[in-house]
């Protein structure tokens, strides 16, 4: 296999825009990680699974799996990368995130298709079609659902404390939002439950899903998924080509992680605008800028892309859902592009 | 727009045979239906969201969505059908079940989109990508889980009654059968949560995405999805083209539905093997038979497709997934084709 490929496919000339059909080989799926428990002592019920449908009586007890990830796979027929490109969404949400935007736009797993790379998208362990286990049999505690205002406030930064409403027209958000915040339903839509106990089963599901793959992996990761992404390479810092993280939650502590294991690895650390009105991300992001220094103290390549001081405002937490989510990819694509992470387009275009 | 492309896509000759690339115009998804709830009067909790991370105080009451469904398609370049193939799996399961079967063949996804339809795979209501809301403030009541016992024994009838074993060794299976159930942890790993309170919820997101395509759909439904196929067609028959089930669980009551609605839309009930011997089945399948007679009595062009009065035994309850999945989906395609729901492949060919 090599990374060059004779036959271009038809995606975006250059890797700019998010138009165009694609060559596809095959699109699939599969499960990676996880374990059969046993549930026992548990009462019988009744069940009727159908309208007009039979009476089902139920054992609850008995054997099932828990701790599986769900990967959906694109592969194209003739990529212009041997790496492939591992999209890991953020808390309370799923792999949904990278695909249509809420306002209907192709999110970045199109873009990162078009641009030539495979692209796998994963639900974490105990989210979307990971499915997901009972507590306090498998789970150690009960799920938190998201809520609107939460979303609004405080993690997403789509206005500042106060600006929710339930009425769309009382609503109100940073001045230059860039989310697309009429859609608000539509991005609700996207929430999913979660827990606060499975991050040793997600890790572990995320470690086997890079040591698993063919080529070294490009993680692309977005909030919580940061914390996962970063770990990963640093745990298998042969197996990964680089880290793109959007916004990550949390960060190794460089007191316990040896950042010098990641010489051969770059990173780049992407942040939008209001960072400092929100209390969440005014104490989150110090802690990742403590890593991204331990990695230059180390002499790792590592990229603090803040955008605001770039020129670009208005970016929320969703920066791969605001109205320049292709302009952000392409500064992503770009600064991999720099990395020769993909090969150049054939001399033929 | 018109069925009949000119430029035939690359998919498998004669559309029989599950390999080859194919020229996609466009993968993407969206959430269908649901509705803001306000959740009211729960105590705060506290919460760490990433290791090394903030801690993050939560308020649990505010607006979230549910009834949502996911769906996501993939569009084809140049269909051979204007018809979308609309892919809705059974009970305890989610869209995944289309996806690459749990022995790593390709999946019924695939062959249908390598046979020229645009294909649109959900996960219902509460399942997968769909996410799910809080009981007893939302739903009526609490999840059942899914046992190996449950699913190998009953059903989908991988053996009969007691010859389930933790132990792979130690499992029986029916003589012949085409499930590999050496892969039965893989299966386990589909696996997802369900209720049995969401049926209206669930029946008005998949009626509202019969709605709202620009063709009529086929339905392809497996299990519990039979049901809700069966309603949305007798609800909307002029926006659906055909509906095929896959031993449907449960089916309309003859008495309560008009099936002479149904005249223009064509149905097709594909059954396996050892229905009499699972109790389950036994009591479901003669329902669906009542269904499918009275279909026929209407004046109805209803197939009832026994496979193993056509000499194919061995068939579990996952036809999709059974070794002869491609034979099986080759056969739907046929009758498809036989009611003109797919162009003719171009004569260049």
């Amino acid at each position: 296999m090599t990374a060059i490929s004779k036959h271009p496919s038809r995606s975006a000339g250059g890797g700019i825009g998010n138009a165009g059909a694609i060559d596809v080989r095959d699109i699939g799926s599969f499960h990676i990680g996880g374990r059969v428990s046993t549930l026992r002592g548990m009462p019988g019920r009744r069940r009727v699974s159908t309208p007009n449908g039979a009476v089902h009586p139920v054992d609850p007890n008995g054997e099932i799996v828990s701790g599986q990830m769900y990967v959906q796979y694109v592969r194209l027929a003739r990529p212009r990368s041997r790496h492939p490109m591992l999209l890991w969404h953020g808390g309370g949400m799923c792999g949904t995130n990278w695909e249509t935007t809420p306002d209907g736009r192709p999110g970045w797993q199109m873009y990162f298709l078009r641009a030539g790379f495979d692209v796998l998208v994963s639900d974490a362990v105990e989210r979307g079609r990971s499915g997901w286990a009972p507590w306090p049999e498998i789970y150690e505690g009960a799920p938190y659902f998201r809520t609107a205002k939460e979303a609004w406030e405080e993690t997403f930064r789509f206005g500042p404390a106060g600006s929710w409403h339930p009425e769309p027209a009382r609503r109100r958000m940073h001045p230059g939002l860039r989310f697309p915040a009429e859609h608000m339903e539509a991005f609700m839509s996207q929430f999913v439950p979660r827990w606060s106990c499975n991050d040793e089963r997600t890790q572990a599901a995320y470690d086997l899903l890079v040591a698993t793959q063919d080529h070294r992996a490009i993680l692309l990761t977005h909030s919580q998924g940061g914390q996962f992404g970063l770990r990963a390479a640093l745990h298998a810092p042969a197996r990964v080509a680089a880290v793109v993280s959007l916004e990550p939650s949390g960060a190794p502590d460089p007191l316990a992680g040896d950042a010098r294991m990641l010489r051969g690895v770059p990173h780049l650390f992407v942040w939008g605008d209001h960072l400092a009105q929100h209390r969440f991300w005014a104490e989150s992001m110090p802690r990742v800028r403590r890593w991204h220094e331990a990695l230059l103290d180390a002499g790792v390549d590592s990229t603090w892309l803040d955008l605001p001081s770039r020129g670009i405002h208005g970016n929320s937490h969703a920066l791969m859902a605001d109205d320049n989510s292709d302009a952000i990819a392409e500064t992503v694509l770009r600064w991999l592009d720099r990395r020769s992470l993909r090969a150049p387009e054939a001399a033929s275009r």
